[in-house]
C-alpha cells in the first residue's frame, strides 16, 4: 500500500473489489481523457489542431501509462486553487511541445474538465451497476419462477399476516430492481459533457475560434467521451448531477429492500433464506452470517445522506460557480458512486446463491395453526356465524384451542354445512393473484405487463 | 384555531397560504375518496356493490361535508393501531346501512387506502407545483428575452470572473426550472393507487369476488381515483414515493438556485436585482429584503434531509409491510409536497415581479476597471507579449494601473498594432454564446434546441 | 377541526398525543411570554416600565386567553416579513394604550423573541421528554432486574451467537436511556435566551435605556423565562440549538434500539418479547403488533435527518443574520421536539408494560442444540483436541450430529477426562459477567459504576 | 500511487495534508495497536501472557513496520466476513510462535478491536483538531481585539441593518470556535475502549481467565490505549460514537460560520475581508477566489449528513450486533474526522491570514447614506416627531434624499432642538455594547465570562 493513499477500502468491505472505475486513478484517467477529448473535438471540428501530437503528449500521462503523473502529487498540489485541474493542466501543458501547448485545455475551465471526467467516470460506472442490477434481476426473476406456489408467510409489523409465496416476494424483489435498472439505465443515457469555459458563455472558445466553431466544440467533445451533448453549460443547473444521485441511491434502496428480507428471512429462528456463503465468523464457526445482505444494508444506510448532500449542493449553486456546493459534490457522488457498484455486485452474488429451505417455510408457515387464515376465516365465516363470534373463535385459537374444531363448532351450531373447513384453512388457497402476479414478472404466461 | 391543531403554519411561513391541497383535512378527504373509490370499483366491474347508497353514506363524512369526522379524534384514536384507516373504517362503517356495511373497505388493507389517498393528494399538490413552475419559468423566460444582451459580471467562488449577461443568467434559471417541471409531471403521472390487500396477494379480494374482479379491480379502482394503475401492490416497493420525492426536491433545488441569486445579487452592495415587493422589517423601514428567497432558500435547505427519509424508509422495507420504515414515510412526503407547493409558488411570485437594477449591473461590471477582460487579455495577448508579460500586466492593474495603458505600453514594446485595445477590453464583444443561449432557452430563434 | 389547520397530527401517530406543548398555539403562547417578560425585565432592572400594566394587557393574547390572538390569521401575515414576529407585534402594540406602546418589543428584533420563545417551548418539552425517558429508565431497569440471569440466545449479524442475559439485554436499553437523559437534561439547562437587538449589539437597548441597563437586560429576560442568561447574542452562533437538537436526536436513537430489539423479538416466530398492549390489526384480529415498537421505530428513521438540517442551518449562518438558514431552523427544531416527546412517551409505556416470554427465551436459546456454546466448546476443547478437531466437531453438529456426542468421542479419542461436558454445554455457564454488568446498571451491588 | 489506493485525496482538497492520522493505514495501524494492547492488558493484570514476544511479533505488521502487513490485500479479505478484524488476525496470529498464538485476539471478537482502533484514531485525530480549532481561536481573538471598535454594516437577511463592528463579528466567530472546542474536547476525553467479546457479556474473557481478571480487563486495555475505561461493552449503545460525530459536526459548524461569512465579505463587490492567500484561478490571473473558505464550505455541507448516518446507525443497533448498521458507521465516521482535521486545519490558516480592508468596511458603512441607522433615527425621533413622519424621512432618503437635511428640517418644524442630528448619525455612536462584547471574548477587561 502507499503510505499516502488515503482509502484503500478497509473501512468498507461493502465496495472493495467493486469500484476499480471510480479511484482516484481512475479519476484522474478521465481528466485526463477529457483534456484528449478536447483537442480533438477542435480537430473534428475542421480547427487545425495538431490533435494528434497533443494528444500523444497527454496519453502517457494516465495511471498506468508509461509516464504518469502522480495522483497523490497532483491531489496535494489542488489544494491552493481549490481542485485538481489547475495544477494538472499545468502538468499536462508541460509535456506537449511549447509549440502546441495552447492548444491543451484551450479556452477551457476547471470545471468543464472536472465535471466531464465526473461524468465520464459516471458513464462507466453505471454501466457495470446496471449490469450487476440486470444479473440480480435475472436470478431473482429465475427464483420467482422456481418458487412461484410455495406458500409461505407474509408478515406485516414483523407479525404473520396472511399467506403469501415465496415466488411474489422474489417478484416484488424484481419489480424494485427493474425500476432501478430502468433509472440507472436513463441516468447514464443523458450524462452530460460539460463545456462553458470560466463563466458559462463560451467566450472563450468564440475568442480561439469564433462562434460558429464555438457553437459546436460542445457536441463534438461530448461526442468524444461518449456523453450526452449538453443543452448549455450547467455549471450552476445540477440536475444532471441529483438526477443521477436519485438513480443510484433508488437502485442501492432496491438492493436494500432484498437484503432487509434476507437478512431477517435468514434469522436463526426463521431459517427460510440463507445466503449461498455466508460470512463465517472466526470466533463462532457454526454461524453463517448473511455477509453479502449486511453488507448491502450498510449502503443502503449510507446512500440517501449522499443523495441528499448532492441535493443540497445543487440547491445553492450560486453565481456562476458557487463557493463550496461544486467542491461538495465530487466526493458524494464518488462514494454514491462506490455504494452503487458494491450494493449491486453484492446483491448479484446474493441473488445467485440465495437458497430457500422449504421445510423452513412450511414450518413457520404452520406456526399459528391456522390463525395466518384468519382474515379468510372472518370474510368467509363472518356473513355466516357473525362477527362476534369469529373474534371468540380467533381469540380462542390464540389462546391455543385447535382452531379447525372452533370453526366446526361453530358451524354445526349456526347449522350451515355449506363451509368446508379443511380447504377453508388451506394456505395454499388463500394466495389470491399471487401466482399471476409472479406470471407477470417471470413473463411466463401471455397476460405480460405492459408497465 | 382549534386548541388542537397542532400546527398552522406559524412556523413555516414559506408553506402558508399553499398548502391547502396537503392538510390533515386534505388527507382526511382522501382517505374517505379512496373508500369510496373502491366501493364504485367493484360497481364499475359488475360486482352488485350497492355503490351509490354506500358512496352517499360515506360521502358527507369529507371534511366540509354535512357530517364530517372530526380529523384530530381520528388522528387520536389511530395510535393504539399505528395508522389512521383502522379507526376511520369503523366510523365509516357505522355510517352505513348494516345490510351494505361488508362493502365499505371491503377486502382493502390500511396500506391500500393510505398509501392510494397519499397519492391522490400528491397528485393533487404536483398540479399545483407544476403549474407554479410554469409560471416561473414563463416569468423568467421574458426576462432572459428582455434581458438577453445586458452585460453583467459573471462570479465564480463569490468573484468576479468573466462577463456574462443578465439574459443568460435568467435562462440558466430556466433551464433548471424547466428540467424540474418535467420531472414533476412525470412523477405526477405515474403515481399509481394502491390495491393489494393484507398481504399483497389480493387474496382477500379473490376470496370476495373472484379471481377476475380482483384481477380488474386494481385498475379500476385507480381510475376512479384518476391514478395510475398498478403493475402489482408496491407495499414495500416504494419507488413511486421516492421518484415523487426525488422529483419535488429537484422542484424545489431549482428554485433554490433562484433564489440563491436573487438573495445574493439583492445584497445592499450588489444591488443588481431586487424581489418586487420586498418584505419589510419593523425596526429598520429602509430595508427592502428578499423575503421570497430567504423564504426559498429555507425550503431549499429542508427538502433534501426530507428526500433522504423517503429513501431510507424504501430501503428499509423489510417484510409485508416493515415496522416502522412506511410510517415514516408519511408525514416527510407530506412535508415535501408543502414545502414544494410553497417554494414553487413563491418563486412564481419572485420571477413576476422580479427587478433588474440595469445601472446596478453596469456599475459592479466596471468595479474591476478592465480586469474582469482578464481571461481575453490573456487569449489575445499571450501570444503577442507572451504569458509573462501578460500575467505582470494583470498583476500591476490589480494593484491599481491602468489596464489599458498597460496593454497600449505592451504592444508598442511588442512592436504590433493588430490588437485593438478599446474592443479588447470591451465587455460586450466578451460574451460568447450567451446570446445563442439565450435564444435556445426562448425560443427566438429557429434553433431550437431538441432536448 | 378547524378547516385551517395543517395539521392535527393524522399523518403522525407517533406524536399524536404528546405534543400540546410544542403546537403552534404553545409557540404562539410562547412569543407572547417573551413579550411580556421583556417589559418585566425593563421593569426588574429599575427602569420605569409600566411592566404591570404592559402584562395585562398582553396576557390575554395567548391562546386559551380572554382575548386570543387567531394563530392562523397571524401565520398568514407572517409570509410577507418571512416571520410571526414581525405582524404579532403590530397586534400586541394596539392591545396597550398608546401613552405604554414604547415598552413593547422595546429594542427588540424579532429573532430576539422567537428564539426566545422557541428555547422556552424547547424547555417546557425538554422537560417533557427527561421526564418520560426516567419512565422508561425506571421500567427497564426494574425488568433488568427480574431478569437478571435469565439466560437467552445473544444475536450478532442475525445470526444466534453465544449466550447472553434478557437483564443484560435491558441494562444496555438503559445505558442508552440514561446517556440520554444525561444529554437532554444539560442541553435543557443551558437553553438561553436571546436578546441582542437587529444586529446582536444590543445599540437599541443600550439608546432605549443606557449601556448599564442594557448589559443586565439579557440576563433578568432570561431569568424572567426561566432560561440561562447568554453569554452573548447567538444569532448566527447556533449551538444552543444543534446540541439541543442532538440531544433529542440521542433520545431518539436510545428509544430506537429499545424499539428494535422489541420488534425483532416479538417477530412470530422470536416471541421472547411483546409489547404490552399490540396494536390490532382491522383483517387480522390474532395479530398483535408491536405498535408502539413501530412507531417509535418511524421516528428513529426521520430524527437524524432533521437535525441535520439543524447543523446545516448553523453551518450556514451567514452575515448577522442569515438569509435562509434561520427560518429552516424552526420547523426543523419542532418536528424534532415533536419526535422526541412522541417517542420518548411511547418508550415508557412500551418499558413499562413489555412482557418477557421465558418459555420463548428457552426455546430460542435450545435452538441450535448446543452450537450457541461453539465459542466456549473452542476455547475449552481447542487446546486438547486442537482446532481441527473442533471445527469438524462443530461442523458436524452444525449438519445435525449430537454435539455432546461429538465433544465425548473426540475427549475419549484424545484420552483426556479433564472436561466435563454436562457443565461445557450449559448456557447458564457461559454468560460471562452478565450478571455483574446488570449489577451496574441496577445499583443493586456495591460496586456502583462512578462513570 | 498505488494502483489499487481507491482515494488519494483527489477529490476532497479540503482534507489534503491534514488526514493523515485517519488514512487507512492509520486505521490498519490502530487495529495493531489494539491487539498488542490486549496482550499488554493480559500482562497487566498478573495473567502470565508471554505480552513482550507477543507484542514484538505483532509490531511489525503495523504500516511502516519492518514486515507491513498489506492493507489493500487485508481489505480484499475482508469482505467474505464484513470486517477487516477477521483476516488480520489470521495473519497475526501466523506472526507468532505456535506457543504464544493463543494469546493474540484471546477472548475478543471484531467489533472490540474495530471499536476500539476506531476511538483511538478518534482520538488522534481529535487532538489535531481541537489544536486547530485554537490556532483559529488565538488568530481570531486577535483580530476581535484589533478591530474592537472598527464599525461596519451588520447584515441581516442579505441587508444592511444596523451598525456592528469587525470586533464583535470576530468575536462571535471565536465564541462558535471555542464552543466547538470544549465539545471536541468532552468527546476526545471520553472515547471508550471496547471489550465485550462475542456477545458483550465478556464470557470469553471470563473462561480464559476468570471473573476477576475479566471485570479488569477492559479498563487495562483502555489505559494501554490511552482511551477511556468503558463502563460497559457499548456494542449496540452507541452515543460514544454519536457524541463524537455531533461534536466533529459542531466544529465544522463554526468553522462553516467563518468561512461563510469570509466568502460573502470577500465578494468583489464587498471587499471588507480577504483570505491572506487566495487561491489563484488559471484562465484569470486577478481573482483571489476565497479558496480556504471555498474548501471548509465544502465540507460544511457534507459533515451534517454524515452525522445523520451515525445517528441513523445508532438507532437502528438490533440484537447484539446489529446487521448493516455498525458497517455502516465506519466510513461515515472517518469521513468525518477527515472533513473536521480539513476544516479545522484551513480555518486556522483562514484565521491567521485573514486581512480586513478597512478603507473598503467604511465605504460599505457609508453606502445607505446614513440609512443603517434608521431603527435609531425611529427610536430617537419616533417619540419627538412622530412615527408617521419617521417613516416618511426614512422612505424620502431611501430615494435619495439627503436624511441629515430631512432630519433637520422635521426637528425644525417640530420646534426642539433636543436632537443633536451629526452624532445622531455616527454609526461609531450606535454600536450598543459591542466593545464590551469583545472584552467578553477577549479576555481585556475584569469582566472576564464565567461560561
Amino acid at each position: 500500500m502507499s503510505e499516502h493513499a488515503r482509502d484503500v477500502g478497509l473501512l468498507s468491505p461493502v465496495t472493495v473489489g467493486h469500484d476499480d472505475v471510480v479511484t482516484d486513478a481512475a479519476i484522474l484517467a478521465a481528466l485526463v481523457d477529457a483534456e484528449v477529448a478536447l483537442v480533438h473535438a477542435y480537430a473534428s471540428l475542421g480547427v487545425a489542431a495538431p490533435a494528434a501530437a497533443v494528444a500523444a503528449a497527454l496519453e502517457d500521462a494516465r495511471p498506468g501509462g508509461t509516464d504518469p503523473i502522480d495522483a497523490r502529487a497532483l491531489a496535494e498540489s489542488s489544494v491552493a486553487g481549490g481542485n485538481p485541474v489547475i495544477p494538472l493542466v499545468r502538468l499536462l501543458k508541460a509535456r506537449v511541445p511549447s509549440a502546441d501547448r495552447a492548444w491543451v485545455h484551450r479556452g477551457a475551465t476547471s470545471q468543464d474538465i472536472l465535471d466531464s471526467a465526473l461524468m465520464l467516470v459516471a458513464k462507466r460506472a453505471t454501466g457495470l451497476i446496471a449490469a450487476s442490477l440486470r444479473e440480480t434481476e435475472a436470478a431473482l426473476t429465475a427464483l420467482a419462477a422456481a418458487h412461484r406456489d410455495e406458500v409461505a408467510a407474509a408478515r406485516t409489523l414483523t407479525q404473520h399476516a396472511v399467506p403469501t409465496t415465496v415466488g411474489l416476494r422474489a417478484s416484488t424483489w424484481v419489480r424494485g430492481i427493474r425500476r432501478a435498472i430502468e433509472r440507472v439505465d436513463a441516468a447514464a443515457a443523458q450524462l452530460p459533457a460539460q463545456l462553458g469555459g470560466a463563466g458559462g458563455t463560451l467566450a472563450s472558445f468564440v475568442e480561439h475560434a469564433g462562434p460558429e466553431v464555438a457553437s459546436g466544440l460542445p457536441g463534438a467533445f461530448a461526442r468524444g467521451l461518449g456523453l450526452a451533448a449538453p443543452e448549455a453549460p450547467w455549471h450552476t443547473t445540477r440536475w444532471p448531477v441529483t438526477e443521477l444521485g436519485d438513480a443510484l441511491v433508488q437502485a442501492i434502496d432496491a438492493a436494500g429492500v432484498l437484503a432487509a428480507d434476507v437478512a431477517t428471512l435468514s434469522r436463526t429462528e426463521i431459517g427460510e433464506l440463507a445466503e449461498g456463503s455466508g460470512g463465517g465468523s472466526s470466533a463462532m464457526p457454526q454461524k453463517q452470517n448473511p455477509a453479502a445482505s449486511v453488507l448491502i444494508r450498510s449502503a443502503a444506510l449510507r446512500a440517501p445522506q449522499l443523495g441528499a448532500t448532492l441535493h443540497l449542493a445543487a440547491a445553492l449553486a450560486v453565481d456562476e460557480r458557487p463557493d463550496g456546493a461544486w467542491h461538495a459534490e465530487w466526493p458524494a457522488l464518488r462514494d454514491l458512486l462506490r455504494l452503487a457498484l458494491g450494493a449491486s455486485a453484492h446483491a448479484a452474488s446474493l441473488a445467485r446463491g440465495l437458497r430457500v429451505d422449504s421445510d423452513a417455510v412450511a414450518r413457520n408457515l404452520a406456526l399459528t395453526r391456522g390463525l395466518l387464515l384468519a382474515e379468510r376465516v372472518s370474510l368467509v365465516l363472518g356473513p355466516v356465524v357473525g362477527a362476534a363470534r369469529v373474534a371468540a373463535i380467533v381469540s380462542a385459537a390464540a389462546e391455543g384451542e385447535d382452531l379447525e374444531a372452533l370453526i366446526e363448532e361453530a358451524l354445526i351450531e349456526a347449522g350451515t354445512s355449506s363451509v368446508d373447513v379443511g380447504p377453508l384453512l388451506d394456505p395454499a388457497r388463500y394466495t389470491g393473484l399471487a401466482g399471476e402476479l409472479v406470471d407477470r414478472v417471470t413473463g411466463s404466461t401471455a397476460e405480460i405487463e405492459e408497465a
